[in-house]
């Protein structure tokens, strides 16, 4: 009888094409099993809670996989990063329930977006935000956040390739934490039941064209009811997004 | 006549030689160097504050250069930071009195030793910290700190290669700050009036030891003592050491 492990990795995502496995490049989740084939002596199929897009990074991102190897989980754990690039980390593995599924189960998924605000982008950073030189004004993007939570069919953030069935989520928390210097960034925290591709980042994109003065805070609403991609602000760069932590 | 200009630089030293010019690889002076000279019509001589060695980062280095083109000190930072490399930035030029030197009027400086503490090093933080997996005890080492403080002979911290007239230096303050899962490193800051070639690391590698329990605390002043390099601990590795500050 297999078991079921929940996996969570840290991964600066910057060299890959992103969590899913394409038909080209390198593939958080085909590394995974190809690090998984040799220790199961089969296919192992790696499940994640966010399909990260390239570029995209993770602080906790969450795997299931259904294993039949006789392996301590923290064995498990040494073992793949032992073969796994530094740029991934699992940085836990635990038995999980037979049903649980990383995707399927979760309830919830906290996202960041960090942003360099000021003159010059930072070398310690640079990886992992993006870099809005002209200053923002916080409060607008704060007021301008509030606007967006709820439940709110988000077809104007969604990303135009993105096929789904719904486009109505609910986001339940946008907080913004202050930068310091240019070494620490601002961050808008989001929380939601689930985002639609390219939604966190297409959030932050309009949130910084508020917090530049180019749109007003009462242009959200009417970005949110036009339900079209072209209303919104740009797709802020994969640099500046983590996967923070996913709930259950 | 000349007019001197006091530079702030910040770098991620890890693909370079180290601050100074070398033979062989790119230094940190050579680039500035470099993109100085078709500003100037001549080559600029850039002093440092501090000579960091290959991998060694900075958040604040300070260079003192002597001009004679009519540039506003913001636009040759402007122009500076468009042909160096993103993983240096000039964060900050202004006009700097017709005597002051990077490095001879230095009165002091501060250095950052980061050490990840815990079984996984994080992928964000790999570049700019050292991994330590076993728990490090930070009262001992704190109370190892304390006695490194005030003017001692520190040839026994000091790079072998190291040729100085005198191996004598003041140390003012050392403190350390807790770090946070794998992404806030363990910091140990330092506050001296000069350090020797390889001091701050050698000092982080031997508080180390003591914090890992591999040496007691009352064997420091027997390592001072000693004058000799063998008896002080390893040399942490470069990624983990930021020069942080300058004082004048």
């Amino acid at each position: 009888m297999p078991r079921t492990l929940k996996l969570t990795i840290q991964y600066d995502g910057t060299e890959y094409v992103g969590w899913q496995r394409q038909a080209r490049g390198v593939s958080i989740q085909g590394l995974l099993e190809d690090a998984l084939r040799p220790i199961e002596g089969a296919h192992v199929h790696v499940f994640g809670a966010g399909r990260t897009d390239a570029g995209v990074h993770a602080l906790a991102q969450i795997a299931s996989i259904s294993l039949t190897v006789a392996i301590e989980p923290a064995d498990l754990g040494r073992a793949l990063n032992a073969v796994l690039p530094e740029d991934v980390r699992v940085v836990n593995v635990e038995e999980a329930a037979a049903g649980f599924h990383a995707r399927f189960s979760a309830t919830g998924k906290v996202y960041e977006y960090r942003i360099v605000n000021g003159p010059t982008m930072s070398p310690f950073v640079r990886r992992f935000a993006w870099h809005v030189s002209p200053p923002l004004d916080l409060g607008a993007m704060r007021d301008a956040s509030v606007l967006l939570l709820g439940e709110h069919d988000f077809a104007a953030f969604k990303g135009r390739r993105a096929v789904v069935k719904s486009t109505t989520r609910t986001v339940h928390r946008i907080e913004w934490r202050e930068g310091s210097g240019n070494d620490v960034p601002l961050v808008m925290e989001i929380e939601g039941n689930g985002f639609l591709r390219h939604m966190v980042r297409t959030i932050a994109g309009t949130l910084v064209q508020v917090g530049l003065g180019r749109w007003r805070v009462d242009q959200i609403p009417e970005i949110l009811a036009s339900r079209a991609r072209s209303s919104a602000g740009t797709t802020a760069p994969a640099s500046g997004l983590f996967l923070v932590r996913v709930l259950y």
